[in-house]
Parts: structure tokens; C-alpha cells; sequence
């Protein structure tokens, strides 16, 4: 108890002064260890990729369970064998999924283009032919969400995320009267980057609200639908049945892949949706398809076998991320703890820590770790246009390096926080001590 | 010389009565049969796809030449040494070829929607922003071509596809004067049906030619470039210098994949444009995509180890594909020559014979062969719109069923050729016969 840190606002000059003057010293050493690591992106770890090894050499036979050769031409929804495989692990039924290849984003990027073209299932007509298109974006979210709608022009209006998904009361209040926004994002479980995960009540909220554009569309990004790093694993809401039951069956668009569990580059993407959302996407992709690379569904079908061999790898994924999550943890816990200079999230699941700091650091503390050879997301990508308001957020992706490396890079962030807020702090006692009393 | 086969329009009515009821009872005794053969697509045969089965054991290593983790994401550009390879192949530069998914269909659509919502790396805006686009369409063509840009309302312009490519003359005086037409097709080498090979004088002109719109593209679907039929390999057009030679870099974007090479569904295809085109490709591809399947381009690597491996494996091809199309030939010799109701072509390459019966009769004959359990390719289906406006045209696709079935069902095409036309005329002569004199 007796080493519990002080708040840093509490120290007076002269400790803060020390203070700074430690942190900079400690900055130092720092840079002078040349590290270079990296802890920008969600990726797998070579460790994770090795546990599917046993994929390089499937699939032992080149027919699926139908009889179709998987080598040919054909098959626009994807092999039955996956789609059945799929449907059992999110929850719909094999019906309303549609296998594709190896990019979820891509899958998302059809949907979007589509309904910009030609429109969604329950457009009056194209989207592009609208003056003004606008998406709710969840904030802190997952920075290509955002890219691509800034790539088409499309209006972003950021919403807060909050432990329990995102604010229902805002969105509720913006779509009901703004028929120009069309769609929201959402990472329902374990949200990227701040590991949220929706409740059922904000998911039933989502699914009933009234919306003044009746072609209103959820972008249901289910990344990390398995992904946990407890064994309390969340379980995630069945999104299509809750719209379908409150009259909207139509608005909600799931997407996951096997990134994040077999091949982050190999993997398998997947789209579920009611059936007319499914044939309307379908309907559009055959002119833009011959098929996805059903060779790779198969190899992924004989890889796990069952639903549960999906489970199962999942929870060698944990035991390799947990203890990078955890050192997160400890090496903010040990450096920043007490001084109320930021606050980060425990995830349970996914592949994100949320680190916030003082406002109007975050871009420094980046900046800082840059120059002592950390690589971090830069300042303010989880929100749209790169720009983060309060300049705090930081998006930390523990996954990549190994065990050892996450450790030095997190006390070297730590560090960093630690100087900046200092910094920070100091600044201010400067300029409080240079204003003329009387003044 | 004493068989030779009399014109059917020369026979006189009561002989054509014979000939029409010898056909009827041919046709007869072939329903009989109870045959379910399929000439329908261009799809590679399972004799084709065995030849690649070493591919189902690779890759043996995940790191390509650059050391990079083909498992992991990213690379948007594909992997080095798949670009380096088909940049010899097509004779272009590693810069100018983006190695992608499983689709060269779906890079054709990446580019063309891009094009729409962003306009091209050379236009003032997004082609969609325009009242009308009009794109060039050589007949008979490939019909994925025509449906992809039906599904955008582009219209639809035919100009007949000649020996040595498209008509040069109509194109030229189409686009000088409209402004509307943004673009066009053309299967270079081995055309989807006709087996057109074009030549450097076409290519030249189509390259050089003044365009009222200044972003005036070729969409150069190379997916023939190596499907020789015989030793007399047709030597493709490099395009890309020809184009820049001529002024006009950014005017063409070729097109390939080895679909018909190794898998039709899970092999990997390739755009080759500018640099300039590249960068707009990559540009906006960045948003939709984590990046091709890497480890699926880096299988085909260790698999064809050199472009010379690509050019021994077609041979293989060739010696199963060869066979087909000579059985086409002489299925449809044996029973029409000298008839005067049928030319077809007999091509050096591709996957294809154009087959053109009588005026009218096209729809004819695939209905009588459907009836008799033999599945053609609609009739009109290389037309837009599967309007063919004479009614002659047929694509007959010998690939994938297996020589007999290739020689039992064209024994069976002809027979259906033989009867239509013999309708035909015979319906005619009784027109005349019924025809009241001095009238």
C-alpha cells in the first residue's frame, strides 16, 4: 500500500518536476535499447498461424460432401459442408450464409458497393443517387470501417461505444428523423478496439428503433465472434433473429471470417442475412464471381471437421494471447496505476487493448514510442478521418509480437505515458506560474 | 468425292421431304438414347485439373521469397515472385501486374465499379455521374462480359468480331464522335467463341485510335493467352507497349488467371496495366480488401517453379484438348459438310467453337439437343442481352466431358443441325408451294 502512486495532478511543482525529470531519464535508457517492435495491427503471431499447420496439406480429397469438385468452376454461396459448419457457430441457419473467399472486408465492400449502385433489397433506389449518404460509426471503432466509407463519401457520424455497445439513446435519436443515414457499424463482440460487447438489450434496441430511411442497414461485423480470452466466453447475439422478430429481418448484414482462426491472408469469409438480403447479394455477385475458392472452404471443412473442432482451436488461440493481454495489463498496472493519467480496458475477448490517456496526449505518447523503436497505431485511428476529438485514444494490438517482446514494448508505452502526461502536467503548472497575479 | 453432300437448298422438294424424314428418324433414334451430356461452359475437364494435383500438397513452405508470412495478412500487390513469373509470361513488367484472388471476373468488376463510383485514373469524375455509358461490345463475345455490364445499365454497343479481332473500322468511327462510350471488351488471343487472334494491325489501331472520351479504356481479357490447340502458338499482343508506344498508357487493362491452367475455381488471378493504372487499381482496391490469398500464389510458385513450368503444363492440356475440338470438327464434317447450312470455326486455341447455322435456326437446334438430353449454350448467349438479331449463333463448349461423350454429343449437335434445317427450307418450299399463283 505504502508504494501506491499519487495522483500526478496532486504532485506540487518541485515533485513533478522530479517526476518529469525520472520519466525522462527512463525515456532515455529507453531509446537507447534500439528497440524495434511493433504493436499496430490486429495480426495473428506466427505461433497462432502454426497451430494450423495440419492445413498445408488438406484437403486429402478435392470433392465436397455433395459430390461437387471443389477445383472447378461454380458454387457462388459456398460449399454446403462450411455453410452448415458456420451457420451452426453464428447462430443462423446454413441458409443464410453465404461462403466467400478470403476476406470479410471484401465481402462487406460488395454489400456497400451494391447498395451505393443499385441499392439495398429495400431501397426505393440506388444510394448513389442520393445527395447525402451517412453511416453511424461506433467510437473508438475499427479504422477500415471508416476508410471505406471515406473512400465513397460517405458522411460519418461517430457515436460513442460503451461497455454494453454502443449508445442506443443517440442512435435511436439521430435515425429517427435523419432518413439519410443508411447504415451503422458495429463489432458486436469484443469490439475493436474497445473489447465491448453488446447487450442484448442495445442489440433489441438496434433492431426495433424506427428509422426514417425504411432501406436502414447494420453492418454486423462479427471478427471476433469466438475470439476469448476468458472462459467466460460471450456469447453473442443472434442478430438476425432479433431483427427478424422486431419486423426488420432485412437490416441486419453479419460478416466473420476464419481470419483470426486458421490464415489471417487464407482464411474463409462468411455472410449471413435474411433470405433476401442473401439472394439480393447473391443476385449482384454472380456478375462479379465465378465462384469463391471453394478448394480452400473444403481444405478448412476437413481441417476442423465439426463446429466443435472450431471451438477447440480457439481455445489454443487463448492460451497463446492471454498471457500478451495480461502483460498489457501488468505493465501498465505497474508504471501507471495511481496516477490517474489513463485508463485501459481488460478485455475478455478479441484482439484490441483500448488505452486512453490525458487528453490531448495520445498523439505525443505515439509519437514518443515511435522514437524509441515502438511501432503504434497512429493517434486517433479508431475514429473517422483519423481524428480522435480529445486526442487520448491509443489502440494497443498485443497479439503479433512474441510473449517477450510485448512485455518491453509495454513498459517502453508505459514510459511513454508516464512523460507525456508529466509533460503535460508540468506545462500547465509553467503556465499557471507565468500568469501575473492580478490577472 | 461421290459422297460429297449436295446443298440442302438445292435439293428439290420431294428430296428434301426424304432428307427431313431420314433426319426425323435420326433424331428419333438419338432421343432414344437417353443421353445427359453438357457442352455448355468453358470449364477444364477433370483430366486437366488432375494434371495440377501436386498442387493440393503445397505450399511446403509458408515464407515466400522475401521472407514474408504468406499466412498473415496484407500485400495488396500479391506476392513477388507469382508477379514476376506471369509478368514473362505476358510480356510486361513485375511493376504492371497485380497478382489477386481466384477471379480475373472479379478484378474486371473491381475495376469497372471503381470506374463508376470513381471515375477512371483519367476521367473528370465517377462514370455513374454520367447520363449514359456506353461500352463496345465485339460479337459473338463472352457472355460474363455483356452480363456484368447489363447489371450497371451500360449499354451495349455490338461490332462484329472478325478473323484478326474486332472491326476495327466500326470502332474507330464510334468512339471518335461519342463521348459516351467509356470502354470496351476484347478477348485478344483465342476469343470466347469465335477463336479470333487479334492482330497486331487491329491492336495497333484500337491502341492509337482517337477517343471522344479521353478515358477511353480496354478492357484486355487475356484468358487464353497460353490455351494453344495446335503447335502454331499464337503469339498475344503486348498491349501495354503498344498503347504506350502509341500515346495512350493508360487506355488498356489486360486481364489473366490460371484458371485454365491449374484449378478453374481456386487458381489465381492477374491485372496488368500503367504504373499509373496500378496505382488507381491498388488505391482503391486498399479498402476492400486485406490483401489476396498469398499462400494460394505462393503454392502455384513452388508448383510451376518457372514460366517455362506454365508453358510445359499447357502442352499437357493441349494433348487432352486437342482431341475434343478435332472430334468437334469432325462430328460436324461427317454430317454437314457440303451441306451449306453450317460453317463453324476450328480454332488454334481456347475453349471454344463457333458454330452458325442457318438464319433462325439457332434457337432450334439447342431446343431439339436440350430435348434430347444434350445441354448447349443458349442460343444468343454471346450477344448482349443473349440477343443474337440473326438467330445463328451457337457456342459449343467440348472442354469438360470426356472425348466420348464429346463425340456422342456432337455426333448429336449435327443430327439437330441436319433436322433444323432441313425444317427450315422444307417450310419454306411449302410457303411457295401454297403460295396461289399470279398473286
Amino acid at each position: 500500500m505504502s508504494d501506491a502512486k499519487q495522483p500526478l495532478s496532486s504532485l506540487s511543482a518541485a515533485q513533478l518536476r522530479d517526476y518529469l525529470a525520472a520519466q525522462q531519464r527512463a525515456y532515455t535508457v529507453l531509446q537507447e535499447r534500439g528497440l524495434a517492435l511493433d504493436l499496430t495491427r490486429g495480426k495473428p503471431s506466427t505461433a497462432q498461424l502454426d497451430l494450423s499447420d495440419e492445413l498445408l496439406h488438406l484437403p486429402v480429397t478435392v470433392k465436397d460432401g455433395d459430390g461437387v469438385d471443389c477445383r472447378n468452376y461454380g458454387g457462388l454461396t459456398g460449399i454446403r459442408q462450411i455453410r452448415e459448419m458456420f451457420a451452426d457457430l453464428l447462430w443462423v441457419e446454413p441458409e443464410q450464409v453465404v461462403a466467400g473467399g478470403n476476406s470479410s472486408l471484401t465481402m462487406m465492400h460488395d454489400c456497400l458497393v451494391q447498395m451505393l449502385l443499385h441499392g439495398a433489397v429495400d431501397s426505393a433506389r440506388a444510394w448513389a443517387r442520393d445527395e447525402r449518404v451517412k453511416f453511424i460509426c461506433p467510437v473508438p471503432g475499427y479504422d477500415r470501417h471508416f476508410t471505406m466509407l471515406a473512400s465513397y463519401g460517405i458522411e460519418m457520424i461517430p457515436v460513442d461505444m460503451l461497455a454494453d455497445g454502443p449508445d442506443a439513446d443517440a442512435i435511436e435519436a439521430l435515425v429517427a428523423t435523419d432518413a439519410a443515414i443508411k447504415g451503422m457499424w458495429i463489432v458486436p463482440t469484443y469490439a475493436n478496439p474497445s473489447g465491448s460487447v453488446i447487450s442484448m438489450e442495445v442489440a433489441s434496441r438496434l433492431a426495433a428503433m424506427p428509422t426514417a430511411a425504411p432501406d436502414f442497414k447494420i453492418f454486423w461485423d462479427n471478427a471476433y465472434a469466438f475470439h476469448h480470452l476468458t472462459e467466460q466466453e460471450a456469447k453473442g447475439v443472434d442478430i438476425l433473429s432479433v431483427c427478424s422478430g422486431a419486423g426488420h429481418p432485412n437490416r441486419p448484414i453479419m460478416f466473420a471470417s476464419t481470419s483470426k482462426i486458421t490464415y489471417a491472408g487464407a482464411g474463409v469469409a462468411f455472410l449471413a442475412a435474411s433470405a433476401e438480403n442473401v439472394a439480393w447479394y447473391l443476385r449482384h455477385q454472380q456478375f462479379a464471381s465465378i465462384g469463391p475458392d471453394k478448394l480452400n472452404q473444403l481444405r478448412h471443412v476437413q481441417y476442423f471437421k465439426t463446429p466443435q473442432g472450431v471451438r477447440d482451436l480457439m481455445v489454443k488461440h487463448r492460451e497463446i494471447l492471454a498471457p500478451k493481454f495480461a502483460a498489457v495489463d501488468a505493465a501498465l498496472t505497474a508504471e501507471l496505476d495511481g496516477l490517474e493519467v489513463a485508463t485501459w480496458s481488460k478485455p475478455t475477448g478479441g484482439y484490441f487493448v483500448n488505452l486512453d490517456v490525458l487528453d490531448g496526449t495520445a498523439g505525443r505518447v505515439v509519437a514518443l514510442a515511435k522514437a524509441a523503436g515502438i511501432v503504434l497505431t497512429p493517434a486517433g485511428a479508431s475514429f473517422p478521418g483519423g481524428h480522435d476529438p480529445r486526442d487520448r485514444n491509443i489502440r494497443l494490438a498485443p497479439s503479433f509480437p512474441v510473449l517477450a517482446d510485448v512485455e518491453t514494448a509495454m513498459a517502453g508505452v508505459a514510459t511513454c505515458v508516464a512523460l507525456a502526461s508529466a509533460e503535460k502536467l508540468a506545462a500547465r503548472h509553467t503556465a499557471a506560474a507565468s500568469t501575473p497575479e492580478g490577472e
